[in-house]
């Protein structure tokens, strides 16, 4: 690192070269960075930070794994790139791997560049296979910003980009702010599932190709469906001769304290959508487990899909090394038993201390901390108060995952109980202000 | 690399774990490839290949350049990923370096993964842009796989695939096979102009956010654009308040002699896409240079776009480092001296000498056989045929890109004139059963 850059260098820079996402570009003023090692970060003035949002909740391994550089410091020293026609061994080493960590009944993965682009080619693998058309997911959802991803998306964001025919959504469970009057988490369930079948047959169900659903969803506030819903949506599906494609990009390999997000439910999707934690995000990668029925039908019938990068050599060896690492260093473990338990707990405790906090719950190192400004009406905080908080703790050194009025906890999955202990300090100070 | 490791093993390894692009997938024979160096590449039982295909038309600095492996390496030490929101010195000295070689009146890039994702985001700001709906592009056109970018494709592939609302399509200029009974360039050009303007009108100019085209189409065979044709498309553009993308995937940096393949003609789009060449594709990425106009609109309205891998540290690294030494060692002039010499001559020498080359063209490094079974009426040969000649090539040690009934010869920008010889005598060989 040179000792003469500035972030004010860097942040210039920045603003004159850079378009950046899901912004008016006038008025931004983006926090440098400028390396990271395990769950720290820093910037260019020596100012460090404890990365509390993985950044977009995608470094499970935590930044810069000695393993995972090595790895791709040797696949690009013998070969950075192929053409995903050609046979290429780090691709079938980390399609192996992927594969050997799904349920039995999975077969193939097709690799992309990263989550968007893999829930496209769910998307299209379902249509093609069922011969319908129409994909159902949920209103509090996310799946990426490409043609169909993000008409399948739920969340507002969909609206100013909804040129993909096909796409109806439903409501998904959400006892905190329920949509079906329901007092308890069987209600929820029950209720859920009921507005789902009758979706279903309004839309007629000969017209659907497949329900697409984030395993836990994840921008939307780590909304852990109740117990039985799941259960419910794939009797559903099947019912219906409907697929099932679970979108675990976020949720994924180890987030939730699980390699999959649905191993905590009793169920096995048609399609299994990943990246992120695949590989920590240290190359762009993503893509789709495919389950031996949908396969078989492929063994015969055209895939009308294909990109340039598809099982790119850097992002496989990548996986590679990140999978192994996750294992050999008992990484899911980590996020099982530091999630679930410190940061659980310490949650818990911060929700009982400050009437801001309206809910909490999560699972693994998948939490979110719902703020109010009022427990009884549950009304969400007000933009400018949660920029306030946003801007205290990064002030204070926690970089956190701010979305509407929630702050979602999700610290990498290496992540140590003494760090968790430090950044809830944090969070206990700067909530403080409104105990 | 491991001695005892086989074609045989790599293939068996990839056929049992990888589904692949554009194919059914149950009598796939994939190429194996090891390792790769300049314009060779070599499989693990110790033959080798002359890569006259860049694999995807991508690698324009050739395999394994030393600086862009570096510059991979040493980024991947430093820091591996970051969120887009957070500044990144290697993002901002990647769009300074993408800005440099764009003409006057651009000012920012939006980096995303690949091509296709590119042109969704063009797309995505046209129509922000415009407040318009309609995107019109050229059926002969490939622009990427995802929901959009599919349906803007004018090939076939298009097809299965037609899920995106909001895009109609015209027929560009092809002299070879005229859609417009023209018997010559000029004619063609104002017949395609004249085309052009009556679906303009008939669609309706109001609802027509923008025209999308590549520079010159690259998939769908070389079809350089006769002159004035890109200068009149400009024209009523502008007559008709609608926004120029220009898809630079395939044809820019270096492919056709220039930085950009639309500095042939006497035009400026609105949006560049790229992506390929601008790093060669050693890790995926592309993106889309914004012009002042557009970047002011967007300095006060949302950008509803975005992606978790936008300006990639390892991508941009790799663009730096592309970039600069494509400039310091004149590849983009080795691409036009060479390509636009002993190339394009020995290529036309084919032409006459072998009756089943129905036509030859191309600018630089981005040539075209187009093969047929008879001259007179130009009747395309037929897939065994073209299937037979791959073959035929790939075992005599060229990897061709072969497209429909065309021979696409596109080396590497950095191909030598001896490496050009080599390549144009092994097509000679195969094609001499045709003579
Ligand atoms: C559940 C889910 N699906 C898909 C995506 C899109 O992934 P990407 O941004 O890599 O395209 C995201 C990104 O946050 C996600 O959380
Ligand atoms: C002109 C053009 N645009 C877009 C694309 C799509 O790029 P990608 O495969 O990286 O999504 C391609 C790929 O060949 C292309 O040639």
């Amino acid at each position: 690192m040179n000792d003469s850059i500035t972030n004010d260098f860097v942040r210039q820079l920045d603003r004159q070269h850079v378009f950046h996402s899901w912004s008016a570009q006038g008025n931004l003023s983006p926090l440098v960075i400028a390396g990271g090692r395990g769950c720290k970060m820093w910037d260019y003035d020596g100012k460090e930070y404890l990365d509390f949002s993985s950044q977009l909740v995608n470094t499970n391994i935590g930044h810069q794994h000695p393993k995972v550089v090595a790895a791709i410091q040797a696949q690009a020293e013998q070969l950075a790139t192929v053409a995903p026609a050609h046979a290429n061994l780090a691709r079938s080493e980390a399609a192996k791997r992927i594969l050997a960590r799904a349920p039995s009944g999975f077969s193939k993965v097709f690799f992309t560049n990263a989550g968007a682009d893999a829930n496209e080619n769910a998307i299209r693998m379902a249509r093609s296979m069922t011969g319908r058309d129409k994909i159902l997911s949920a209103y509090r959802s996310y799946h990426g910003s490409t043609g169909s991803a993000i008409a399948a998306t739920g969340d507002p964001r969909r609206i100013p980009n909804e040129f993909a025919r096909g796409h109806t959504h439903f409501f998904n469970p959400y006892l905190y702010r329920t949509e079906f009057w329901a007092s308890n988490e069987a209600e929820e369930c029950e209720r859920a599932l009921q507005h789902l079948k009758r979706v279903i047959e309004c839309e007629g169900p000969q017209s659907i190709a497949a329900i697409l659903l984030e395993s836990i969803p994840g921008t939307a506030g780590m909304l852990i469906p109740p117990k039985g819903y799941m259960e419910g949506v794939r009797k559903l599906a099947d019912q219906y001769g409907i697929l099932l494609i679970l979108d675990e990009v976020m949720a994924g390999f180890g987030r939730t304290g699980r390699w999959f997000a649905f191993e905590h439910f009793n169920i096995k999707p048609d399609l299994i959508v990943f990246a992120k934690g695949v590989n920590s995000g240290y190359v762009p990668t993503g893509g789709v487990v495919v389950s031996d029925p949908i396969c078989r039908h492929f063994d015969d019938h055209m895939f009308f899909g294909g990109l340039t990068y598809s099982g790119h050599p850097l992002a496989m060896a990548s996986i590679v090394a990140t999978l192994d690492a996750m294992q050999e260093e008992g990484v899911v473990e980590n996020a099982d038993h530091v999630g679930n338990g410190v940061l659980a707990s310490g949650l818990r405790k911060l929700a009982d201390k400050h009437a801001v906090v309206g809910e909490t719950r999560g699972v693994g190192v998948f939490h979110a901390l719902e703020l109010v400004s009022d427990r009884e009406s549950r009304a969400p905080l007000p933009p400018a108060e949660m920029a306030k908080i946003k801007a205290a703790l990064i002030d204070k050194g926690l970089l956190p995952f701010v979305v509407e009025n929630r702050i979602h906890v999700v610290p990498p999955c290496i992540v140590s109980e003494a760090e968790v202990e430090q950044g809830l300090s944090i969070l206990d100070e700067v909530l403080g202000v409104y105990r």
